[in-house]
């Protein structure tokens, strides 16, 4: 299974794109920059999915459905929002085919003609926003806390599987307040959603912080983020949290009576996370003999592989691994049995190795004669022999252990990998070499920024939460600064 | 909540219209034709999602995740496909916006003109297909068995929330097979998944049946279909599974290896339920007071409403609550504890009723002295007071009894507007006033069909499985007949 397959360090990019292909992610369509999510690769998405959910309804939130067209008129009704996102995007003119005259086929029918066109949603805040209207006269509807699961459309020139594919599968949070602090602690909560999800879940730590305004989403005031390092010490934004203020309120006319009889404006948040983690998962833990998923992710946690020659063994081994099945299920592990016929036991090893699976159990005639049953742990690629009995104990212990196992080996990778300098040459040197992140002192200018960026290609990641305030010269400039903040290549 | 509501007698039509909007399930958008899913609909349609999904699992199939956009000329590929099919559909021709330079606002670039168009999908099958090709080789890639979660867009004329919209939402499952009995076994087997979850989930009876073949699925060898009937006389449609032969195969040159080492045609099955179904549940079951919701299927089971002055009184009966909320919750029963202070207890009772909350409980002070509670069910407009310490098992009970009365409930409807007619001047008496389904005779001619429906709005909603074989004469054409079909005027 991992022959002819690219190692990280000949290759990182192209190991990334055999690796997503090998291992039954996704693959790209025939249409440009779409990709399409096989079901291995969807069944990681769908337990992230199911994860999220929960912690926005715990949250108090609930999805609701917004339609997938959005006129072109809404779009330009917020200047900033149409400059930064709405340009390269699906266009619908027409809605109807008809059969080709003059050949084969079809043809689009001139005279199907729209009177607007319609855009496929890059993100859905004038469409919402353009309801929110409706929705809300008096601050007793408020708040108003919705997520909507849904596809998107952004016409990417240059995209790449699951980090940046022209249609995307994502979660987009829009919730309406009635005062600045509520939309800030919203803003603020599902942060602290998402990076408790990245770490928990994804085993991968992440850095909360602010954008600089030069990053920050169009139309918002304040955009926050969590941000991740790849194995190859590139920085990947793995979700974004914004505080929107009263833009889209006032754009599309959103007012409340307020406990005082005062017509308000409606404050704003709204905050996403995408298919784009699925591809941080797998530049985070992910080697040379494929890819490894943390547990609470991992579509089969333990796969189990029965080594027999003929049925009558294979009854044996069956029989007795079958209580073992059942407790483990009981106990909520994502259990497989494969005692198919048709591939040897090596193969299937091989497949679930490169596959991530956490846990490997093999049983044998010699085992069973032993009383034992080998283990076999992915993250660590190590094996040992244990008790048959303990077995269920062992892999419920072991499973957790992978998990906190690929989040202290992420985190410690991550913290070696953050650099202070002081001078813009000690910095050029940490970017191009080393990589990582790297803290340095920033005078506050979008002209910097934007300079550092032409000549290095890193940019500033995010200004951390809770930031250490320090006197310090910019690395470019030499202007006073206040504080470090974090620069990186980034996906 | 109920003024101004339209009774069903008045006027079914702007009954549904008015219970939609009313009881917050979804709205009409700006859009034309494409609607927006409130979060209590929403979560209607979460329950559903979550049951089928769980079903579609338990019987081998795997979620994933094709592209939005079809190439223009895989449409045109299959030749009913795209007749019957892809020639009212939303057609991208462009991927850019720019800034207006004769004005305000954006306009589409008209250098960014795509060189072949692409359309939003109005089903999958080819863009599926045409994937497939590449996945299978050999008679061991075989089953694939593969749905999809997806909003697609049909370019309606006439639309009708959640009935007929341009954008909606549904499931389709795409299955590819090494043998025609294995399309056509998984092909009845999804229909019968259908009919399980219509009958015990949604509580609503269906008829399982094959459609003749002018109502078949564009590109289909057969289509079976679940018909239900609705509380104005009208069928509809509620699933379908159809046999696709090797249609789609041929078309897009999916071959495999077999065990004789031939190469053959795939052969297929495709299978799909809509947000229409949320428009079926509407229709069986609501009634002059709102909505009607299932237990199984409903977001909240049980709301229970503290009757009290004061904080003193509301902390007295919370603590007498909690215990019976939680013994609930941990039944899994969905509790809403609706202690808000802001709305009387009688605006609450009335939303819970319209929104057709199955059980609703109130407790006041002087239940509370007697050691009562008050139990009011939804489907019967009933109300009772028991012993407070029955209650858990009391509510369990009810819902229970509820879910299966409404599907009796409906299903005596449904059995006492089955008519079997044997002339034709009773057919149109019947359709015109009685409504429901007609049984009777039919030629099996399209021409047949096609001037009945013509002369009478009805249309074969199906011939049923294991009908019936017994001779009789068409009732049009009084030409001879082996079985009789169902006919009825249809959403």
């Amino acid at each position: 299974m991992a022959k002819d397959f690219t190692t990280r360090a000949e290759d990182f990019s192209k190991w990334y794109n055999e690796l997503v292909i090998k291992a039954d992610l996704a693959q790209n369509s025939d249409v440009r920059g779409c990709m399409i999510i096989k079901p291995y690769g969807y069944s990681i998405w769908e337990n992230m999915q199911a994860e999220l959910d929960k912690m926005f309804k715990e949250t108090g939130h609930s999805n609701a459905y917004f339609p997938l067209l959005i006129p072109k008129s809404y779009l330009s009704k917020e200047a900033e929002h149409i400059d930064g996102f709405a340009k390269e995007c699906a266009v619908v003119t027409h809605y109807r085919l008809k059969n080709n005259e003059e050949g084969d086929g079809v043809v689009v029918d001139p005279e199907a003609k729209l009177e607007e066109e319609l855009i496929i949603r890059p993100t859905s805040e004038t469409i919402i926003w353009n309801t929110y209207r409706g929705w809300i006269q008096s601050h007793r509807d408020l708040p108003i806390l919705i997520n909507q699961w849904a596809n998107v459309m952004r016409w990417e020139m240059r995209t790449r599987i699951f980090l940046r594919t022209s249609e995307f599968l994502w979660q987009e949070g829009h919730t309406a307040h009635a005062t600045k602090d509520e939309a800030v602690f919203e803003t603020r909560q599902m942060l602290d959603v998402y990076a408790d999800f990245a770490e928990h879940y994804m085993a991968v730590p992440v850095i909360k912080g602010i954008k600089t305004e030069n990053e920050r989403f169009p139309g918002a005031l304040d955009t926050y983020c969590i941000e991740a390092l790849m194995q190859d010490g590139k920085a990947l934004q793995a979700g974004t949290s914004h505080f929107l203020g009263q833009k889209f309120s006032e754009t599309f006319d959103v007012k409340f009576t307020d406990k005082d009889g005062k017509q308000k404006h409606v404050w704003a948040s709204s905050w996403g996370v995408s298919t784009r983690l699925m591809g941080a998962l797998v530049m985070s833990h992910s080697d040379d003999q494929g890819l490894v998923v943390p547990p609470k992710l991992a579509p089969i946690q333990v796969a189990i592989i029965p080594i027999y020659k003929g049925e009558e063994q294979l009854k044996v081994i069956s029989d007795k691994l079958e209580p073992v099945i059942k407790a483990l299920r009981a106990k909520g592990v994502r259990v497989k049995f494969d005692n198919r016929d048709n591939q040897r036991p090596g193969w299937k090893f091989a497949q679930y190795e490169f596959q991530g699976v956490p846990i490997r159990l093999a049983l044998g005639n010699r085992d069973l004669e032993a009383g034992n049953i080998e283990v076999a742990r992915r993250d660590e690629k190590s094996k040992e022999t244990i008790g048959f009995d303990d077995v269920v104990n062992h892999v419920e212990q072991l499973l957790e252990e992978i998990q906190s196992n690929l989040f202290n080996k992420a985190k410690t990778y991550r913290d070696n990998h953050i650099t202070q300098v002081d001078s813009y040459d000690e910095f050029k040197k940490v970017i191009n070499n080393k990589g990582g992140f790297v803290s340095a002192h920033w005078d506050g200018s979008t002209e910097t920024e934007l300079k550092i960026k032409e000549e290095t290609s890193a940019t500033i990641r995010c200004i951390p939460l809770e930031n250490k305030q320090e006197k310090g010269a910019c690395i470019l400039t030499g202007k006073s600064s206040t504080q470090r903040v974090l620069f990186a290549k980034a996906y």
